[in-house]
């Protein structure tokens, strides 16, 4: 099964990107959250602790495991942060 | 006993943080890296990511548990991010 992949950038909205964490970590288990640039990548860990927080009452905690990746992006190739959210 | 917490900054060389991480990760099992701001936070994930690589040789895998916390600075309350790192 392919793992869903949602891209974080500097103009998302943290509760919007911690709602599509809850909503697939529910129906999968597991989500990666790509970024690139410091303030996406930010934007990617605020929304893990506020997916945390939204997850509490359906007893899941959640970890992150950081990463290197790459998106190509205008057909560049530029490095990204990837972390793979799953339960505790 | 008491949690080490590593401060990271925007000046930090993440490689060198990666190596504190690894280093108390080995002696205590946990550590905890606190920073306020997108850039410091980025360089906290980073290290993660890093500290990964440093520590595959010894068969520890990391994860962390990111949190908001508070942190005073120059006598002002700043929200930082707290990341909770552990071996998955």
């Amino acid at each position: 099964m392919a793992i869903d992949i949602l891209r974080v950038s500097t103009l998302s909205a943290p509760t919007a990107v911690a709602g599509a964490i809850a909503a697939v970590i529910k129906e999968k288990g597991i989500v990666e959250l790509h970024s690139v640039g410091a303030s996406a990548t930010n934007q990617a860990v605020k929304s893990v602790a506020i997916a945390r927080r939204y997850l509490a009452d359906d007893g899941i905690d959640l970890v992150c495991v950081p990463d290197f990746t790459s998106v190509t992006i205008r057909d560049e190739e530029r490095t990204a942060m990837c972390l793979t959210v799953t339960p505790r």
